[in-house]
């Protein structure tokens, strides 16, 4: 079961990377802008209104150059050199809605695109890039009261090394200081860590502007990394979950207990993760069902009522997917989950796949259904 | 003087990242491992005892390959291709200690290391190598209280905008409910930004590890941008204070009074930077005295006795460079403020240039002068 689950998600992570939107036969409109998650005062790449992406990369003496995004299979978009010694492409086709993980090869050497950004995925730091979706603005940086993101260094005696985990406190945390929060563990995915929830996810902004709304009760969110060993291709199959496991409800729940003002109880303590971490999430949970009583898997597996039987019943049991993966068997757990009895709640993101713009939308869903 | 100021600034960073040790004429120790700052997995660059760096990157189809790091005004590093299609080097002679940047040129290109991690330098996210150092201890991640680092977005009226900074909070800040703590102020410089004393810096770890010395009193750190205008060459010059003296007087130290505990007085307020942050030091603390009682100029500029005379006299002047700067400089203008009766300290960090070992000595040495 891990071993097929695990095998699954590799694969669909690489995929994911190429989805496209259905094929347009509209002409391409030249509203091309730059890239939200371009470095600063960086042109290229850009995006345009119909969701096609264009790049522009220098490499005067290059033989060729291509970006992974765009037609995968194919070899992703090549890029044409022009007389100023830039190379220039445009994806076949509109990209999905949401944030993109590439690299660029240039003359068979995989590298970043000097114009964007850098975030950690497929175990590197790949370039971003942002095709603008129709919804947003739940993610968007706005004027309301912001929580703070921050880093901790918490003891591992299992591991025997300082671990980092970042924490989201909701807005008036430093001011409130007679309010306890409930928190939930967030778990990144398949060769992401810790950045990811934050830096790709905008965890941070869905939740300022679902608490500056009235939508969610505020709560603290922690991140850290889901791996206690080096992640390498040949080794992911021979992932076990005790370490980790070990990690998070021996040591870094413990530290975050007795460093922030937590709601210390099954019942305000929620897990949840995308992709591999729902994977973990799953196992952990069904570990320690009196440590968590919300569980939620973001394209990351299912639970099946014989998963639970034997477990003190959860609060919530949250399952998710995008549209392009399958919703099906999201919607059929959920189904059968209801029919048991459990408080179980699907949510499928329409015309996205195994990315972030379906694990934006999925927090967005779950975090109104957390600690009621 | 501003402008000559700048111009210096400019020109220093630039010259910084090529900077050498006395050239060695024995033999290259062949001990070569993995740079500390190197993505996970990855074995290159590799940086030996002798504070050599060598690089490997895959390139099988490219005609060219050099690297920025190693022998700068004749144009870095240039590697060689192996049979392998991977291109290797090995700097001329051995690094200055501690962290550079640098980036790869492939074929007229340029591009970073996909070894390496990025950090933002020269206004772009620039590969990092560390040359170990031999007092690399006092900003060595430990099993110590550590206090965390949190990013926090203060709405800023002047600008339109929710700025970004970074906050450090000291071991048990959220445990001592009752306890207020001063705060320094510290700028990055030229083509940097808010995440540079963390990430390139460690000023977190070296207050860690200061504080749980017994060295320095607990005290927070808040990091900001310290720019509000696109950086670009050409508009370097036409830098002004007066937008970010805003963001920072008016907006930000309201933000961090009302939202941290902090001592929010003349006497428990310092403000510090590097290079251009020390000119923004200067000119911010001599146009808002009341503002701050505590200054510090790390490679950035000096204060004469002229400087100060018509001003309430700051509790501490402290000025820092490299020996590869202008040491004659620094320890002159501090004997001058002394002879003027104003308690001024000069730090010089050896055998280091305009980078950054210069500056984690200087905040090392800086932090227990503070707010006695």
């Amino acid at each position: 079961m891990t071993r097929i689950t695990l095998a699954t998600f590799v694969v669909a992570t690489f995929l994911s990377v190429t989805s496209f939107s259905q094929t347009s036969s509209t002409a391409i409109a030249e509203d091309f802008k730059p890239s939200s998650l371009n470095q600063p005062g960086q042109e290229y790449p850009q995006v345009n209104s119909q969701g096609y992406a264009r790049f522009r990369i220098n490499a005067p003496k290059a033989d060729s150059v291509k970006v992974s995004l765009g037609l995968g299979g194919r070899g992703g978009t090549r890029l044409t050199k022009g007389a100023d010694g830039f190379w220039t492409g445009t994806t076949e086709g509109p990209m999905d809605e949401g944030f993109h993980y590439y690299n660029v090869t240039v003359d068979g050497g995989k590298f970043n695109d000097p114009g964007a950004k850098n975030y950690y995925g497929s175990v590197r730091w790949e370039s971003g890039i942002e095709i603008p979706a129709h919804d947003q603005e739940f993610y968007a940086l706005k004027d309301v009261p912001h929580g703070h993101v921050q880093q901790i260094l918490f003891p591992s005696k299992s591991t025997g090394t300082s671990r980092r985990a970042f924490v989201y406190t909701p807005p008036g945390y430093e001011k409130n200081q007679s309010t306890k929060y409930p928190v939930l563990y967030l778990q990144h995915g398949w060769g992401e860590d810790e950045t990811a929830w934050s830096n790709q996810g905008h965890a941070n902004l869905i939740m300022d502007n679902l608490i500056a709304e009235g939508k969610t009760k505020p709560f603290i969110i922690v991140m850290t990394y889901g791996m206690t060993n080096e992640l390498k291709w040949g080794k992911l199959r021979e992932f076990k979950i005790d370490p980790f496991q070990t990690v998070l409800t021996e040591e870094l729940i413990p530290y975050v207990d007795a460093n922030f003002r937590t709601l210390s109880n099954r019942d305000n303590r929620a897990m949840a993760g995308l992709s591999m971490g729902g994977m973990e999430t799953k196992m952990i949970t069904l570990n320690k069902p009196e440590t968590f009583g919300y569980y939620g898997l973001l394209s990351g597996g299912l639970y099946n009522p014989d998963d639970l039987k034997d477990e003190p019943k959860p609060k919530l049991v949250f399952i998710s997917c995008g549209s392009k993966e399958r919703p099906e068997g999201v919607k059929k757990a959920v189904d059968d989950l209801k029919g048991a009895g459990y408080n179980a709640v699907s949510y499928v993101s329409e015309g996205t796949g195994h990315e972030f713009q379906t694990w934006r939308r999925s927090l967005h869903e779950l975090a109104p259904l957390l600690f009621k």
